[in-house]
């Protein structure tokens, strides 16, 4: 397969999202334009990026929403499980470590580390924390898919270090920073903060841009 | 002022973030290399970044964490005050209502909007639920900044035409949809979902797109 975009991986997403409300609505088929319009795209670009993965559906008749929804969850490795670490055992760690979002999508909190020595070894959710110079040896056993990094800036970095030596190749970020990590392991990053930044740089520089 | 990068932008957020951080602890000055250091990218870069918006800090001697911190923030648009509508009184946007996060950085949430008859006209959070319908209408006397779209996906695009109707231009986008808006309104999406299904997919695909 072909390196996929991360732009079309997101629509992928977005379509999942549709064709699910549609079938808890009992829709049976789907068109590419209805799929474009609710997606904010083209049915071309609708056509394309289903492409990349076979052949979908049929002329005239659009798509059956079971079967893409089964298809795309395929694509996307939903339906099964994933092992998930939540480094970070604060309040946002906490938030995570409760988020029904996680569990619904497969996504099975596991384990919980903390730099911090005071905060190790007490019951944390439905967890004991463990300290983070354990991670490596307990990735050898637990096998961690995914790292879920709630840390403070500061000690970030050298959390991300740990996170790489023990060969965990995908990151869900929510430390206030950019984190540099080897091409083979993904980084996604969720950061209210900066897209609210991001908004008011955009208000503040409105007129000076456009040029 | 030439077009500034999203990623420039972002990286301006976390140095901000260290600044603040180096503040609270009494620390004067700071370096393009730590600075560098503690945002995961090189100090060329920090002083590229920075050199955009004028001349700062002393050879040697690094920036001043006070002067630094308040130029950041005045090109970020932070330290006034920016008006918010939530448009969607369900609980996404109820959390959103109670995030202090919102408020510590001047976004000051001043109306909230729903598309359900059954939700308008009552006390939602600190306000009361107004019909999206009247959003135009008041955008003119009340001069929301931003939009916080808190919708389900089938009914955002509708949702998105009344905002930029209504003359707003920067949205910070919570619904599962990406939204189509003209080239002179500014989308900040946030979606944790569309996140870990990327990390799904990555994980899946990780043989396969390493080519």
């Amino acid at each position: 397969m072909k390196r996929i975009a991360d732009s079309t991986v997101r629509r992928l997403s977005i379509y999942l999202g549709f064709l699910e409300g549609m079938e808890r609505q009992g829709n049976a088929t789907i068109s590419s334009d209805e799929l474009a319009r609710l997606g904010g795209t083209t049915s071309a670009q609708v056509r394309k990026d289903l492409s990349l993965f076979g052949s979908f559906g049929k002329r005239g008749l659009g798509y059956s929403v079971s079967e893409l929804s089964v298809k795309l969850r395929e694509i996307l490795g939903l339906g099964r499980e994933w092992r998930v670490c939540i480094i970070g055992a604060g309040k946002i760690g906490a938030a995570l470590a409760r988020y029904r979002g996680f569990t619904e999508r497969g996504f099975i909190v596991t384990a919980a580390y903390d730099i911090d020595e005071a905060k190790v070894g007490k019951r944390w959710e439905h967890l004991t924390v463990r300290p983070v110079s354990d991670l490596e040896k307990d990735a050898l056993r637990e096998k961690f898919d995914i790292a879920v990094l709630a840390t403070p800036a500061e000690t970030t970095p050298a959390v991300v270090k740990q996170v790489v030596r023990a060969g965990i190749k995908a990151i869900l970020n929510f430390a206030p920073v950019q984190i540099a990590v080897p091409t083979d392991v993904t980084v996604r990053t969720v950061n209210m903060a900066m897209e609210l930044e991001g908004l008011s740089f955009a208000l503040t520089n409105r007129g000076e841009t456009a040029s």
